[in-house]
Parts: C-alpha cells; sequence; structure tokens
C-alpha cells in the first residue's frame, strides 16, 4: 500500500496501482452499479485517443515541452494498445458530472508517463495530472469527445452484424419467394402472399433502421474538444484550440471535426439521445421481426406453423421433445434492455440544466450497453436462428387454401359480382375447391 | 361585451360571461390543448364543493358573514347540480400551477353569489373572487383537494365496469371449463388446458388489478385543504384549519381525511403517480387479455381458432366476409393511450421541485383522461365481446390431441419410462391415438 | 331520422348525415376518447385528396367511369376545401385498423357524390362507398398515406413557429452579448460567460431539433399508395397503381414519392415512429431551455434572477405582487404531453405484427395531437416570453465578480502559481476585489 | 475438459465444472449481457431454497427416496451456504422463460449431489438433474418462486438503508426547525418557511414511498410452487402439491403462501411489475430530493445557499476549490437507472401472453439489479451527504426578509387592506425594514 494525500485526507492505495487518489475517492463515494471502467474498452481508448490528441496539440503550442508531452503520448499509447485496463475501476454511472473518469484517466497516464521518464508511481512528478495531462482541457470536453468516439467505434461491430443480418434476410426472401401462403391482417385471415415477401418486408426495414441509426451514430464525430468546460475554451491557448482536433484526427484516423456552437454542445446532450432513440427504434423493430418469428413458427400442431426455427437446445426441463424460439425470445430481451438503456437516456436528457449537461457520461455509457447487447443478440439471432429457418411448404400451401384467401384471389380473377354469385350458390369447401 | 381591468391592462369578456379576466388571460397566455376544463364535471363539481366546504368554514370561523356565506354556498351549489359548466374554459393543462383552474371557478362562483345578492355580473362586489370565494385557500390547496376527488369520483362507473368485466370473465370461466384445449409456452404446444382455466386466469388478474388500483384511489380520499400554499397554513384562521375536512366530509358525503405532513403534500404529488401506475398496470393486463382473445380467435381456418368473438361490423373494407376482432383491439388502443397518459404523470412527478409541485393539475389531468377512456373501452368490451365469446369445441378437442399434450398426459398416467418406451417403438400418429 | 341495413342489422341514422352505418356502428361500437375525427381538418383534407387522386386514377385506368370520377373528385374537392367536416363523427384512436376513419370518408363522399349526380343521401348508388369510392383501394394504404399527408401538412405551421423562435432567440443572444455573466456547472458558481453565449447555445440547439424533426417529416411523403392492403396491390390495376402517386402529386402539389417495398410499409411504421421520437426530442429540448429560463429569473430577490420574463398575469391567488413563469411552465406541460403522445406511438410500433400494423392510426393521431400542441405552446412562448425578456445587467455584473468566475479568469491571465500564491496571502475578498 | 452430449451433439465442458451440458448451451446460444447469474447471490440461495424445499416434498410424497432427497438437500444446503457460485455462469437475462436458470441450478446440484453420493462429476447418476432434481417442478414454478423469494431477500437491506435514511431526515429537519428561509413556488419567491419544515416533507414522503415498496415486495411471498408450468400442477403427485409451500416456509423461515389462482399465476407478472413501479416511485421521489438539495446549495454565492452539503472529494479537473454536489448526483443517477430498470419490466409486462409470461426471468433481474444499485447509493447518500447537511443561518435569515415573504408575513399580522396602504405610501425596502 501506498499513501496519497488531497485536501480531504489521505487514501490508502495499491502499491503498483496506476491511478492515484481521485479514482479512489470516486470509488468510494460514488460507486453504486458494478458496472466500471475497465469493462468498456472502447471507451478507455477513446479517453487516451483524446488525452494523445491532447498532448500533441499542447507540444505544438508550446503548453508541454517535449519530452513530456511524448511521456504522455507514450502512456496513451499504451491504454490504446489494450494495456493496464484494469486501473480502471471507477464506476461508469458514477455522479459529479465525469470527474472521477477523467481523473481516474489523469491518473493512470501520470504514473505512466512518469515511469516512462524514470519517475515513481505515485510520486505525480515530474509530470503532473492536473497540469500536464489534463493540461488545456477540462472533464467536460474530454468526456463529451470521448463518449462519442466510444459509441462510433463500439457501432463498428454492431454496424457489421446488421449488414449481415440484412443479407440473410434478403437471402431467406429469394428463397421463399415461390412459397406461396397466407397473409394476416388483424391477426385474421387474409390474402395470399409469397413467404418471401414477408421476409422482404423484414430485409427492408432492417436495412432502413441500420441506415438510420448509422447516420446518427456517425454524427457524433463533430466533438467539442478545445471547449473546455462550457464551450468558451478558457483554460487552452489559441494555438491549442486550433489544432487539437486536427490532432485527434491524426490520432484517430477518423472524420472528426468540431461543433459549430460550442456552449450548445455543452449544454445539450441531444445528439447522444437521438443515437440512443436511433437504437431504440432499431430494437423496436427487431423485436417485431423475433415475434413474428415465434408466431410464425408457432405450433408444431396447435400453432400457424408455416416456419420452422433451427433447434439449438432443449426448450423445457418438463417437456420431452418441445422445443422453443430460445433464439428469438434472446432477440426480444436484449431489445427490451435496449428500451430501458433508452429510458436511461431519455431521464439524463430531461434533467439537463443550464451550462453543461452533468449527466451526459450516463447516458454515454447506456448506449454503449445497449449497442454491447445487441451485437451479441444480433449475431446469435442470425447465425443461429435466421440464416436456417425453413418454410413449411405444405402447411404454406395448404394456408394458402383456405376460405378468404381464395375468395380473394377469385374476385381479382373473376371479378365481384362473379365471385357473389358464387357465394350465394354454393359453399366455402366448393368454393376452395376452385382454385386448386 | 364588458371590459374588465387588471394590472396587465384591460380584456373584454362576453357581456353575460361568468368568468372574469383572470380566466380570460389563461386562455389567451396558457391555452394550447383543446381539452377545456368544461369537459370534466367532476373536476367543476369537485372544485364546487372544496369552494363550499371553504365557505361554510369560513362561516364558522367568522372570517365571512353569513350572508356572503350563504351566497357562495348556493353558487357552488349550482355547480355541484351541473349547471354552468360551460362557463369554465380554461385549458385543464395551462401552466402556473392551477392559478387558471382557481381563478376561473372564483370568478364564476363570484358572479353566482353576486347575482344571488342582486349584484352584477362583472362587478366583483360585494363578493370579491380573492378575499371571499377564495378566503382562506390557495390554489395549492384547493387544486390539490379538488383534483383528488374528481379521480375518486370519476373512479365509481369504471370501478363498476370493472366489477362486471370480472363477473362477466368468471361466468366465462366457467361455461368454458369442460372444453379441453391446449396450453401453450413459448407459443410452443403444451399440456392439456380447460379453456376455462385460462379464462379464471383473466378473472384473478382483473379482479386483483381493479382491487389495487381502486385502494390506491382511495388514498386520494387524503388531502389538504387548510394547508393553503405549501403546507404551513398562512391566511387560514385557526378556527377555519380545525373544521374545514369536516365541512368538505359533509359537502362530499365522503370520508375525507387530512394529511399528516401538509409540507409533504405540497411537495409531492406521489399519491396521483401511484395511482397512475396502478391504472397502466391495470391497462397493460387488459392489454394482455385482449391480445390473448384476438390470438385465440385468430383464423377462422389459419389461426389458433380456438374461440369466436362476437362479430359486431365488417372488419374490412377490402375482404367481404372478413370480422376483425375490432373491439379487442380498442381495448388495447385506449390501453396505449393510459400508458401515455402516465408517462406523462411521470414527468410531472419527476420535475417537481422544491415546495410546490406545480406540475399537479396536468397529472391529474391525465388520470382523468386516462380513467374516462377506460370506462368506455372497458363498457364496451364486457359488452360487446366478453359476454359472448364462444368456444369452438370441435376445434379445441382436435388441438388437445396433438403430439405434445397426449404425450405429456401418457407421462403423466404411466409414467417417464414407460411413454418413452412408446415414443421408440411407435410413430406420432400412432401415440396420438392411444387417448382418443 | 333514415334507416339503413347492413349484414349485422339496421341502424337509425340522422336524415341529413352525410355518412351511414358504418361510420355509425365505428361510433357505437369503437368509440372511447372523444377524439374525433372532425377535430382534425389536416386529415380529413389528406384522405380527401388520396380519394381524390385514387378517383382521377381510376377514371385513367378506366377503373371508373368519367361522371363517377368526376363525381368522386366533385366530392372530395368539398372536404379539401374545409365543407362538411363536421360529418367525420369517428373516434380518431378507434380500433380495427383504420376501417371506421375509411369508411366514413367513404360514406361521406358517396353520399356527396350521389347527390352531384342526383341521387339521394342513404340510397349509395349509382355511386357505391366500397365500389368506386374505395375503389383499387384498401383501408391499409389509404390511411397509411392520409395520416402520412395530414402530419406534414400539419407541421407547416410547428415549423413556421420553430423558424420564428430561432430568430428570436438569435436576436436574444445578440442582444445579451455584453451582459457578463456567471455559468454554472453542477449548480456550483464556474467560470464567467456572456448572457448571449448562452441564448446562442438555446439558438442553435432549436435549430438542430427543428430541421432534423423537418427531414423526420419531409421523409413521411413516401407513401404505399397502390399496395392496397398488404403490399402486392392486388384489388388494383396496373394503370392505377403506375399512376396513382403521380395523380396524388398533381391533388397535393407535393413532392410524394412511392415506397420502395410495399410490404415493408405495410409492416411496418418506423418511419411514423422517428418523426415521434424527434418531436420528442424536440420537446425535451425545448423543457431544458424552459426549464433554464425558471432558473435564470428566479427570485426577484432570493433567486438567480440574471433575467427578468415578461409578465402576462397574476401568478398567486394568495401573494399580492407575485409573477410566476407561467408560459414557460404552460412549454413545459405541452412538452410533458408530447413525451405522453411519444409513449404511445412506442406501444403502438411495438405491438405492430405480421402484414399489417393495425395501430398505425393510433400512432398518427398522437403525431398530430404532440404537433397541434407545440403549435401553439410554441408561439406563445416564442411571441409572449422570450421576445420580451430583459438581462438584469446589474445583477449579472456582481454575480460575474463572485470568487470562483475571479480567480478562474485569474488563472486565466496570471498562470496557476500566481494564483496559488495569491489565494495563500490573501482573502476571498481581496481577491474578488482585484479585477474590478 | 469433459465432453456431455445431448440430442443437438456434443460439447467439452471444465472438467471440475458442476454445470454441465444444459448451462453450455444456454451460454452459447442465448448470452448477451454479461450479467451472469453468479453475481445474483440471493437469486441462487433462493433457487437452492426451492429445489430444497422440492426435494423434502418429494421425499414425503415418496417421489424421491430417503438417499437421493438427502443428497440433494445437502447439496442444496452447499448453495445456500454461498458456496459454489461461481458454477451459475448462464445470463440472468438469457430468452426462453427461464429454462438455462433452471438447467444451471439442476445441473449443478446433481453433480454436488452425486458427489455426496460417491459419483462423478458429468456423469448425472444416480442423480438425475431432471428424474430427481426437478422432479415434480418445472421452470416455470421453480423460477416464479425464486425470483420472489430473491427479490423478498435483496430488498432487506435496501428496507434497512431507507429507515436509516428517513431518521436521519427527521433528525434535520428537528435540527432545522429553528431556522427560518424562503419558500419557493414557481421557483418564484413565496412566503417565510422553517427549513426544518422542508425536510419534514423529505421525511414524510421518503417513509411513505418506503412502506408501499415495502407492502408490494412483501406480497411476492406469494407464490405457485407445485404448479408447474401452466397452474395445473400436472406432473407432481397430490401429497406433493400439498406439503411443497410448508416445505418452502421452513427451508426459508418466509411467510410464504400459495396463489389463490395458479392460472392466472403462470400467465401474469404484475405482481412483479408493481414492485417496479413501486421502486420507480419512490426513485422518483429521491431523485426529487437529491435536485432539491443540488438547488438549496446552489452557489456558493451565485446561488440559493441555504444548505452546505457536506464535500467529499475535488469536484473539478478545472476548477481550482469548486465542490461539487456529487453524491446527490450520484443519487440522481442511480434512480435513473431505475427507471431504466422499470421500462424493461414494463415491456415485459406488456409482451406477455396465453398461458405464461416467459419474460418473467428478465422482470425480476432488472427488479434485482434497481434495489442493488439503490442499496448502494441511499446508503451513500445518507452516510456521504444527509447526515451532514449544515444550514446557512445567515443567508436564510437573509433571504426570509426578502420583499415577498415579509409582506405576506404583514398581510398576515396587519390585514390584507393595512399593507395595501403600506404598499402604496412606501417603497419595498421600507416595508422590508419594518419586520427586523
Amino acid at each position: 500500500m501506498r499513501t496519497e494525500r488531497d485536501y480531504f485526507g489521505k487514501v490508502d492505495i495499491p502499491k503498483n496501482a496506476l491511478y492515484g487518489i481521485q479514482t479512489m475517492r470516486t470509488v468510494q463515494n460514488l460507486s453504486f452499479s458494478g458496472q466500471l471502467l475497465k469493462n468498456y474498452p472502447e471507451y478507455i481508448e477513446s479517453l487516451a485517443m483524446v488525452k494523445k490528441a491532447a498532448a500533441l496539440a499542447n507540444l505544438e503550442s508550446g503548453d508541454l515541452s517535449p519530452s513530456m508531452s511524448n511521456a504522455i503520448v507514450d502512456a496513451c499509447n499504451q491504454l490504446i494498445q489494450g494495456n493496464y485496463h484494469d486501473h480502471f475501476i471507477v464506476d461508469i454511472l458514477h455522479g459529479g458530472g465525469g470527474i472521477g473518469t477523467n481523473m481516474n484517466v489523469n491518473e493512470v497516464l501520470t504514473n505512466l508517463a512518469n515511469e516512462y521518464l524514470g519517475g515513481t508511481i505515485g510520486e505525480y512528478k515530474p509530470v503532473h495530472p492536473i497540469d500536464h495531462v489534463n493540461a488545456s482541457q477540462s472533464t467536460s470536453d474530454v468526456c463529451h469527445t470521448s463518449i462519442r468516439l466510444a459509441i462510433v467505434r463500439c457501432f463498428e461491430q454492431l454496424d457489421h452484424e446488421l449488414t449481415e443480418m440484412y443479407y440473410v434476410l434478403e437471402r431467406k426472401s429469394h428463397q421463399f419467394m415461390n412459397v406461396t401462403t397466407i397473409s394476416r391482417t388483424c391477426l385474421q385471415d387474409a390474402m395470399r402472399i409469397q413467404l418471401g415477401e414477408v421476409f422482404s418486408g423484414y430485409a427492408s426495414v432492417v436495412k432502413r433502421r441500420h441506415h438510420s441509426l448509422k447516420d446518427s451514430v456517425n454524427s457524433l464525430l463533430t466533438v467539442n474538444l478545445g471547449a473546455t468546460v462550457i464551450g468558451n475554451g478558457v483554460g487552452a491557448s489559441e494555438r491549442y484550440k486550433e489544432v487539437v482536433i486536427e490532432k485527434l484526427q491524426d490520432v484517430t484516423n477518423m472524420k472528426v471535426t468540431k461543433r459549430n456552437n460550442l456552449y450548445d454542445a455543452a449544454q445539450n446532450i441531444d445528439d447522444l439521445a437521438q443515437t440512443s432513440k436511433q437504437l431504440s427504434l432499431l430494437a423496436t423493430t427487431l423485436i417485431k421481426v423475433a415475434k413474428d418469428l415465434r408466431l410464425l413458427s408457432s405450433g408444431p400442431e396447435a400453432g400457424f406453423s408455416e416456419i420452422s426455427l433451427p433447434s439449438v437446445q432443449a426448450g423445457s426441463s418438463f417437456f420431452p421433445g418441445k422445443v422453443n424460439p430460445v433464439i428469438p425470445e434472446t432477440m426480444i430481451q436484449s431489445c427490451f434492455q435496449v428500451l430501458g438503456c433508452d429510458r436511461v437516456v431519455q431521464a439524463a436528457l430531461e434533467h439537463g440544466e443550464l451550462d453543461l449537461n452533468i449527466f451526459e457520461g450516463m447516458a454515454g455509457a447506456n448506449i454503449l450497453n445497449g449497442i454491447n447487447m445487441l451485437k451479441n443478440s444480433t449475431n446469435s439471432f442470425t447465425e443461429r436462428c435466421l440464416k436456417d429457418i425453413a418454410s413449411n411448404n405444405e402447411r404454406c400451401i395448404e394456408l394458402s387454401n383456405t376460405f378468404i384467401p381464395v375468395i380473394t384471389e377469385l374476385k381479382e380473377q373473376l371479378g365481384y359480382s362473379a365471385v357473389s354469385k358464387l357465394m350465394k350458390e354454393h359453399d366455402r369447401e366448393y368454393i376452395k375447391n376452385l382454385l386448386k
């Protein structure tokens, strides 16, 4: 153990811990969820990228010496490469507007940078967490920028999964285009439809929601680094402010741009909330697809039974041989969780006030949670369910030859009056046989 | 037209209008919804009951003269009898913590009272809206108390409808107790069940939610009249505060009691919010019942088709002969609206602050809206749908003799090992015939 | 009274009513909300435009005779001009997937068209509501298309109001740019800020949300007319389907286009839900602005008191001279209602199933309600509040010279170490005077 | 590694793992959240208690031999004592109605029981997970009962924390009862109030919400063990059904009772949803208290500054000496998460269908999450904030002597007309000095 001190007293810290007293205070005072920063690699890496861009800009502006900037950059690179993430022990949902997150990064980077320069962990010199690692920055612009980069990077795999899901649905649509079955409105029998047409609708909506979400995620690359606390950039030199976004582009290799109105950027998190709402629109659409699959595969004998889902495991501890649609149900449940995440983001947006929305970090964390859950569940849904859905062709044909679809088909072929005549003169079974 | 004046200028008012300038200002400044107070008779009547109780208490405490108290009481009686409601023209959702509602009542009562005393509309003498009609009161305690009385009174018919719904479901449960059909878990075929058992579940949950809602509504009879603005009762005499709740009991003939902590009563509207959440629990439960009925009646040929709902009207402009479950769908839609109302109440609760929750009136109005909609839709659901549901017995028997229910039944009768042996030696059709 | 008959029996109808038995059945069976179609002129007019486009397309395809098409077009024009709207008596929220809405329009148009052709109300000949007015259409594509047109048209005034709000906020931002005041983070004193900078943030977020909402609304011009029930266009001739969207462009003079995948269009209402979520994002942002104004104008003596809002009416029945922020509070309350509307739309989206989302009409109605409420409240907010906000310059200067802003300013001018030295050697008052 | 086989193929399992193939399938197919069962000790222990009660009832009914029952009971005791919890590796949110949870418990208990009887892990004999550990049970009744027990047990600490919070608020209320300050309505200055009266409101609402939540939690002790899948108890012997609830009372030492209607119990999870809504009411109330504290402590110079919150850590990386209300903000954020959890529970309730709500486990898990978060945050809020709040007496007196409170006080003492006269003849400063 080593001991660190601040204005509020002293705290014991594990000897080799790269974090310091400010991190520990956040752990002790503000932890409640068990969702720790160390489980969010994209966020830690994004924080490190921001700190690296700042160190490079501070070098160029003369606010940091070359050796100090160099040491901080080296420390950032360690985190970007995925090292030392288990030193990020603050609760990602902690209160206080992100101070704990920023200080955890500042302290870890400081200790790494000092080690690089031959110093000792816990000494905070020559590199200091506030004066150097946080130079020209504030918690506000650092966390604003980092959480957005994290979401963009975290979205990459979901982006891939949704593309894959679309292609699989398209393929299924083609595969089932010759299968004639029945459509339903208000759950009542309606006209004939090709099973492939139903699936083309699924493919189409997934694509639209995917693209709309993607647009929203990409808009998060417009950030406020350089704005410091409330947008006016007080605390940062002119040169730093001129170059820091450019440095961030270099460090991230992403098309990062600067917000037009930096006061607005600090006041509002509607860009995050919009992304969350796009996630929830996607999720709700996937609920519909998954529920449809449950319904269309209901049975095997006492339900619709138009399709069969692949069996992946026993569905019941009670019924021998019962196979349940557990994959679609997992898809549904993950989407319900996304609706829950969105509710939190809405609260964060709703309770923002004055010059800085201090609930931004919580909003961002819930978006990351939503994306992470959907990543896993969409992959499973596509790979373990959608890909191997089979149509029950005989059953589909049988359903398509029931009364309502047949009479609708006859109306189309013979006209309304001829059909009315038929209906008066013959019974349902006779009419149903006319189309066979 | 007549002209009235206040500190802010003058306003033209229809000559015979019982409302005055404060009402008009609320109409002009704060109206946005088209939901006018005049469409909420229970609320107007409750406001009048509160004003009547106050006038009687003010008489007893000597804060009002007998003639003035008498005139105000007479005016209140007019409103309680349902007269003059079309003079309540403020938006029930207006901002400002209920001031517009209270002033609309104060002005109407003042003009009626002055007419009673031989005065002229628009003169506000001898009776004055603030000094006499509002004597010993504030908007805060008047509206707090009135909206709760209004909800209790408005609930009466829903109370009746839910009792009726329960009895009908119980009756249906008995009627269908001999109909053996299939149960489903995860929408997949499961064991046999009596259709009446399914309906007993519906009856049981409706009863529980009904009673739980009723408890919550009844708790609203604990009110804060006499607390004036923030709970300390400043502005009201001791004697008035001692008797006003008793007067309100007399006037309403309801078991009205006084809140323990009047500061709490002004700060918080969680009692309203709890009622709203109980409404939404009821609504969500009814969604489930209505959706089940749609599913169980899906078909007629391509669905579950275990029951038939009564036909009430043509279901489609397109398909000849198609009958849709429009009554359950109306039930569902009214419940969705209740969820929307509850969302508003949640916002009202969430944004309360300091010594007075100024969004209380909006919360109350949304609860009234929810109750009113459910009144209508539950009546229709019970009378036009539930009462005449028919079971399709042959179809139910057929479904109950499919493989999974049969094998489960055999397992129960013969034991697991005998059934396993059967399953190895014989095909599904053979096994299904064993129980016939 | 006249009597009309259908398969389910006979119904009495007021003699001169333009609606007929199907409308009455919807009123009797499916009404629960008191929100009647006749109060939604944009929706009625849009339905008439769709029916007119269909009649013109049916003429071109030969599905309707010139005289019949002509009579229907004439009837549509009446509705488009705003006549006969009080014959639209169905509940806009009725269940059954819009059948009641479509039949109300069909019946009114039929009776008008027959009158035009010399026929009699209630006879339904020569023009027939299903065979002619509804020719080549279904409830599904008619209502889908009409509700979207209605939203686009209804949005026009809100569009105007939001532009106006933006300009007023911009103007205020310039006006207050020389007023130095204090910023706050976590509600605690922070650095100096220009009051105009705060307002520039308000202007900026209003503009962004406005434009994002507008994009979403405009995307609703992509519709499915010609798709009939589930997307395959069964029931409509090829020629009709080729020209009907073009006709709709002519009739509406709007850039209407056709959906790519018509099955998707019938299955999903995520485009409506996206619009609703954009409305709720706008609303939540406006809540923040309005709550900020309340906070910044809190006082006059015991609060922040940096700005003064225009007084529009007495704020209290209790305190002489108290003026409350009733206009911002009305803005807030209307936004809470929008959150409620969005919750209903979410339910409608969430419970969609299979080939047709039957809750679309309810979703659309809630969006119309949200837009209508915001129209009124944003107009009032801009005209009666924002335009006349005044800054309390002396108070702002006083706040900007408190300790935290001063020390931050000194840190910027003298550097961190010089300031630390100052803080050790002098008390707060001494330091605060350094910048004067 | 060992290999296990089922109908779907074979799976490798770590050699000493107590779980088996069904557990692994759930991990592979249905995991998406990273929220693993092993982090929910109360749930594991409750599952073990249920299994123990079942084993004892199966012994009494003769469905299990004494040695087998004994071995299973011993295994259950291990889990109840907190051992082997890291063998619970399924996602607590997995789809499929709890099958993965039940099988994880069944497999772990089976392997432990077989070890106890001298058998080998992975052999599943003599004790079999379905035939013996799950005997007379189904996933449905086991999980229904266990999740409710888990919530009741998990609530115990929150129960304690809320009692403690209440007492601290009461104590603060008494402490501040002599501090006269100002009240505010609509954030505008209103009458005098004792600071202790404000806090008495906080204490009162916390107590009410606490008790209401507690009632709701306690109602969860009414369970359906013995109902098997859908309520009819098929698969369980009469004797077992007679005694199993009694056994559960013995095992848990809690007042467990049996549901009246077991079909209802399987169909509906409104009892869980009610608990969740009670949690969200509590949370929303705590948001209000925490936001009030932020507002009342705003400043130190540019805000209300009536109270001072204890400083627990530096509030900013930017401003030297700035202390932010990070504990109340953590309280708020945990409550936002509870609102998110409740949204998921609402979805679970809303999408239930037919004979079994398969989303029950997800609903329960979200309630556990909400309770766990509130446990931590309420403890911190009480201990690190509420206990050491200080009143700023001079500031309070200053605020209580501003114009509106003074004029209200004078109105109370002198009457309205005397005050009106004063206001006409003197300026505000003169009047404010009258009460000093």
